[in-house]
């Protein structure tokens, strides 16, 4: 079996990944490590997580992270590098924060600032990076950076067009409806559910959301030469989700035929990604709790414009998902182990 | 006392057209008429109008809409005409639905097909039409086309840009956050609880929504040489609301300092639009049973776009309210009267 | 005009205090204070009440507080005492928190703890004292204490079967449903949107719910030898609303005629009580921003148990609309003046 | 493998079934059949299920139904009984609906209408009847009726303490928040998302709920010498849950510890019963996916009764996840198998 620690595991990435854990088949979870909240019961924190309701939330320390095949970091962003530098080469260190996707050491100072704390290998296996797919960057991986859940659904949306030349690409537009728990557990007045039932809102517009840079990076890999997109999230009320209306202006003379061939091209082969019939699109209700990516994409000939919409899950697709499927990739077993393409609905 | 009839009365915008009215210092509610809840206790479909609770929903015919003053039509759309051809010429007849809006009638048959109804004044006051607003084509009208709601919160927050020549319109982008009350009382599936609490969904995606040649026909009142735009309705869990995010492509040296002049000079006098201050951004929450627009706009200048994010209540500020508003315009009322810029939050 | 200030004015009870009073015609809003947000902009905390955006909250000391006919205190209990302490005695003090509720300094020991600061008239003008009605005591009343949110739920559910003797006061059950805002604007975990949305859960189970002594004072007023009740509110995903099922043993022989007799005897020229027809039930939409209580009563013959189900908003009738109808009684203004019994649904 | 059929595929509880199927490792998925939707693509209806997303909804005959080891039969009531009828003796039917879980003709009678199907099974594991557990009675069972959601949910919460006699149970009184899957698919006005969101509303109040008698028969078996229980569901906003607060006079002289203990003693060894620790309290948002109940107690001493309170997913531990177990026990395989005890949550 292979021994797994979650340190942030009282919050809700953290306790996603231990969702998914519980039911893998060649994991075996080892220590629950978190910092406000250690010392007390797992159990009032993460009260679905029955099997380890009765364990006691260590503090993060080398000591208690010791003895463990691989270590999730939950953390906020900042501060998985200090933890990471602690751990042993050879174990498999994976990081739901920020601190290791980008590559540019320019666009961290701009969007995050403070110092760069360097690059890991990038946990989408389904991103297109030339003629292969990152799942090859990732197969005996010590290191990965798990990518942000709105960055997967805008990548996974525009990406097949963007590397079959469909599309301009320095005029993308993604407008997202996110679930509150994208936000984490902070305490924040307009995180209340007094506020946010009933309403929408956005946040980070006008091009300071941190995602910005890592969309940019991964449809640069992708085949984008060069990439501008104008993002805005918006908090809607439910819990899990995001949707991702992501357009672009098509190149000349495509058509709604070219489109769907090199998406089915692109992901007819992924486990997690489907794009749906003709006629359906994707709610993410059909997503919880499952590691899919649910794509529909649309061509408006008046408006010149592909659209595309994606629903995932936010904390499995977009975070704890596609840590296990990284883990998977990394320890050299079937990548789709422990993962499910079966949402919880209604 | 003004005497009014609503058709429809049962229906979303009936019952909000009528709780307006309820409110309305000059007006005393004549007939409530509709379809299929013709002879049933008005209190069992609207129970939150108290002071109607009692009354029996009549018929829609010619007998039942005699002796009114205003008659506001609140029917699908195709139904508005034959009513409204019934009724005398002096009676002021408000069309809630899509019948008269448009003024092309290849647009009808593009968009909704069938034969085209006819136009009849925009009931949208705030419109800029070039030096002038749309009020003044209001005062002493007979019949008026009330605007989609969709339609009110995308042109509300682009016009100003696009009046004062700050964007290019042939590449405008909108993704909204609608609540379910824009789809009305009908009974399809997709507008059970069950399906929509926790998911978000969009529909009518790539160009076939029929509020798009209505934002035309606008946005080219106010300035635009040609009109394109990328248009993405999706249904969140709440009950009213639309959060509209818009976007345009900048013209070139714009700054966001000239932006917020632009929309502080068209909208200072509006008694129901409100510029948020720099830093705060609109919630559907704060307009909530007000018949207000909440807007903000932000340059993003990486991308080279205008965002602009308006909240509006799309059965306030969205239908009935801009029906009360352009009856009292019609009817030579001061325009605010009977209107509330105070929501009802949390 | 009355001119009024409002402390805590940028919580939930006093903004929406404020929501009522800026629609009072014979009201001016004078001061709004605050404690941790003092020194902000209005707008910032309550931007759905648009005409008080742009003022600055104040600090709460005799001096903001000052020159005012009425203040309205909408603090955390414990400290309304030393506020109202500082105000002359001819100014109208209305707390609508909980320290002036009851009667009992040993039922204000077991539930709240610490000292006692006093009984003052009890804003519930509706509540049956023998033959008369609370609002006799609140005529000329210099300081109210608004009741309690459940506490209105449940007692105007029961009342008139206790009055008039239909059933066994001594092992009432009631149970609620609750919307957040009833909770405050406080930052705890279990209230973040992300942890609401999609769950209900109990709190204060078990008898210690601080509203307990409060209904059985009520309840005794309107004449029970001796109260009990099983109390247990229960949070659902909503922002507002109480639906309260109260239910009692019936006495020997009474059926569901006698019952709903009594009740309308009991509210029958209440403006804002409404026993709805036989057949329909409550529900708390149709009463969202009204000074409404909706109620509707079975007799369940099985069981041998009255069900009383009563739905109201807990800001408004709850809250805020309590105070401003006690206001309205204790300066001789008619008593529904500035209050509606209109809901804003859906 | 064990071969499966599922009839009423495409509502919820049939989807719910299949959901569990899909990763129960014994059992293969065959016929998926349904009334008005046969002849549609299923991942039209369960966009979720991605495995049987491009399947063909067959219609409920004895042809497509033959061949499979077990059917689960997923319909309104009074529908069960022929296609059972149609189905040979060997083949394990279980029963979704309510036609098979009565034993009294008469209740029946009174609570549904008709004629009585007749009495299989009853799939309620954790049942105390007498000295044993219903459990035993599903061995080799080759019918079995599953319990009513509701019912589950109070059964659990209340039989401990009635088996233990620590309780009267002649006047029990449950009040529940239900999520709005509860109601299935129907297409009714009340079940629309506008009517929901934001609302709470009862239904069948006063004695009239099918699930009385099925509670009292359950709790007879349990050891009570007479049940009679008022009983009030509320819909609240979710999609899935039950939260069921149910509450007993206490017997003379029991305190909180001899409570605790009986429930300890009678919960401890269910894999799929949870009683909490003191002081936390049940969410269903900890049970939504899981086959769990989630419980805890109180003893109101002031108010003499004890006070339970039960969350489960009302589509798995009160439906499908029952019918799950149930075949389980019937087939002789572990009875968890297939089953989790993990939630999805935030």
């Amino acid at each position: 079996m292979i021994k797994v620690a979650v340190t942030g595991a009282t919050g809700y990435a953290g306790g996603e990944v231990l969702r998914l854990l519980l039911s893998h088949p060649e994991v075996e979870v080892g220590a629950l490590t978190a910092a406000s909240t250690a010392g007390s019961r797992f159990g009032q924190h993460q009260p679905h997580l029955l099997p380890l309701a009765d364990r006691i939330v260590a503090e993060t320390t080398p000591e208690t992270l010791a003895g463990h095949d691989v270590v999730f970091l939950a953390l906020p962003h900042g501060a998985s590098g200090a933890v990471a530098a602690q751990l042993p080469d050879d174990v498999l260190v994976i990081d739901c924060g920020a601190d290791h996707r980008l590559e540019s050491s320019q666009d961290w100072a701009d969007y995050y600032g403070g110092e760069h704390a360097g690059t890991w290998p990038y946990g989408m296996p389904e991103l297109i990076t030339g003629s292969s797919r990152q799942r090859a960057a990732l197969a005996g991986a010590r290191r990965v950076a798990v990518p942000g859940c709105n960055v997967t659904a805008v990548t996974l949306g525009l990406q097949p067009a963007v590397a079959a030349g469909l599309v301009e690409t320095t005029d993308l537009v993604a407008v997202l409806a996110n679930g509150y728990s994208g936000a984490g557990k902070s305490l924040k007045t307009h995180l209340l559910a007094s506020e946010g039932l009933g309403a929408a809102l956005p946040y980070a517009v006008g091009g300071s959301h941190r995602h910005i840079p890592e969309i940019a990076q991964n449809l640069t890999k992708a085949g984008a030469p060069e990439v501008t997109i104008s993002f805005t999230p918006t908090l809607v009320p439910m819990a899990r989700g995001i949707l991702a209306t992501a357009t672009a202006r098509l190149a000349e003379g495509i058509d709604e035929a070219q489109v769907r061939a090199a998406y089915e091209d692109a992901y007819g082969d992924e486990p997690f990604l489907h794009l749906l019939p003709e006629g359906q699109w994707p709610t993410t209700a059909a997503t919880l709790g499952a590691n899919t990516a649910q794509i529909q994409v649309a061509v408006d000939e008046r408006a010149g414009r592909l659209v595309t919409v994606t629903a995932i899950d936010n904390l499995v697709k977009g975070t704890a998902g596609a840590a296990v499927q990284s883990m998977n990739l990394a320890l050299g077993l079937p990548e789709t182990t422990g993962l499910t393409t079966i949402g919880v609905a209604p």
